[in-house]
């Protein structure tokens, strides 16, 4: 039975240990207005104190409602936010692009992941601004729990990329769990899980449930053979994005 | 004895192998000039053929000579290249940055960084492209070699994020060897290696030799104590690049 109070105590520890062993001041965090990011955030300023916390919002061409939802977690939790809006940027870059491509929707897959890898880009530039401003080391806190990271639910160069995953170890509903042990506002913790990138929700996207990819992880023999297959196969169609196939000499 | 006729033999094979097994099509290359992405590029072309290999000049801000060689290797290799110039993205993201930089020597390592990140973000995008566009998948090829990667001579997020990596295992003077042994241009092959963003050469802007950390990585003992300090330190202080600190439940 998973228990949020000893879970939050020790995954507190984990974080202040991480800084202190490594010398470490603060964190630049993205906030999305989703429950990870939400939830990271409050675990970072339990562990750190609300001045060693920067939160960013990172609009690219989205949705408002999600930098208002970031904004409220934020006042909430008293740190500093600061928006960066990268929708300037990434239509540049795809201006760049226009040469190579014939029919827009030739690059649905490649603008998808875009965000997520030029949002990558803005944690850690403003990671090295600010530890060059406060001559102090700053660090990117990733945000992806175990759930997602089993399906593959992220990208490459993108979201995978940080320097401390306080959620990597848990499921979706064991966020949740914590989310609302730690008295976040109960509709940030509860809201619908998407990327803020379509009118999707994550669910929909993968086509299997966060629950039950929870119990496959625990124990696949709970599920029903289809929705077993269909689990196996994103996480093991996903395993290449963990891994670079690198030529070893004395293979 | 590096043996440089058998170590490219068993490259080409593991490149084959990799693509065959994975059902893949093509690579996407960035080709700096340099001679990492000149030899690694040429391994590609041995494996898979001039047509299923796309070389990729991704100017930002850079000396033009560079773009030149990359121009140079494709035509001898005969390979397509294409060019995606970087700067005008670059400078949009920056001008969205300036509100929160106060002195612009507070985000020289910020801007070191964040070309390689908008580089890997090209080559992903592009290789997404080409995967939709031709109906067979496209995959990034990293050029880093054992030498780099060893004394975290590399951008986390950045060039350190590919699909495969050829090079991965070999010292700088050994990739030095397959390029003189694939008799490819000799002043590419033995060109100083710059990461042509400054005036200065990679041996002097790590204060080691390639060579003395080819002796580092081979027997530590053969080094001066002070070079062999300074090395350790470089590969210790550069390991968390490799790593996401990941709380674990049961720790």
């Amino acid at each position: 039975m998973f228990d949020a109070k000893l879970e939050t105590a020790k995954i507190i520890q984990f974080i202040k240990d991480y800084f202190d062993n490594n010398r470490l001041y603060g964190a630049i965090i993205g906030l999305s207005g989703g429950k990870d990011s939400t939830i990271a955030a409050a675990l970072m300023v339990e562990a750190l104190g609300k001045d060693r916390v920067t939160g960013v919002t990172l609009p690219c061409h989205s949705k408002s409602e999600d930098a208002t939802d970031a904004k409220r977690i934020a006042n909430h939790l008293g740190i500093e936010v600061i928006n960066f809006d990268l929708t300037k940027t990434f239509d540049t870059f795809k201006e760049g692009m226009a040469e190579f491509v014939g029919d827009e929707k030739e690059c649905i897959n490649s603008d998808i992941n875009l965000k997520p890898r030029l949002r990558m880009a803005a944690l850690y530039y403003l990671s090295a601004l600010y530890s060059a401003k406060k001559a102090k080391t700053y660090i990117v806190v990733g945000t992806s729990n175990k759930s997602e990271i089993f399906v593959g639910y992220y990208t490459k160069g993108g979201d995978s990329v940080s320097d401390i995953r306080p959620l990597g170890d848990l499921s979706k509903e064991e966020v949740v769990m914590i989310g609302d042990y730690l008295n976040l506002p109960y509709d940030l913790v509860h809201k619908t899980p998407s990327d803020g990138l379509s009118a999707l929700s994550d669910e929909e996207k993968m086509g299997v449930s966060y629950l039950d990819i929870a119990k496959y992880m625990e124990d696949p023999s709970l599920l029903e053979e289809k929705t077993r297959d269909k689990i196996r196969h994103l996480h093991e169609s996903s395993l290449h994005k963990l891994h670079t196939a690198t030529y070893q000499k004395d293979q």
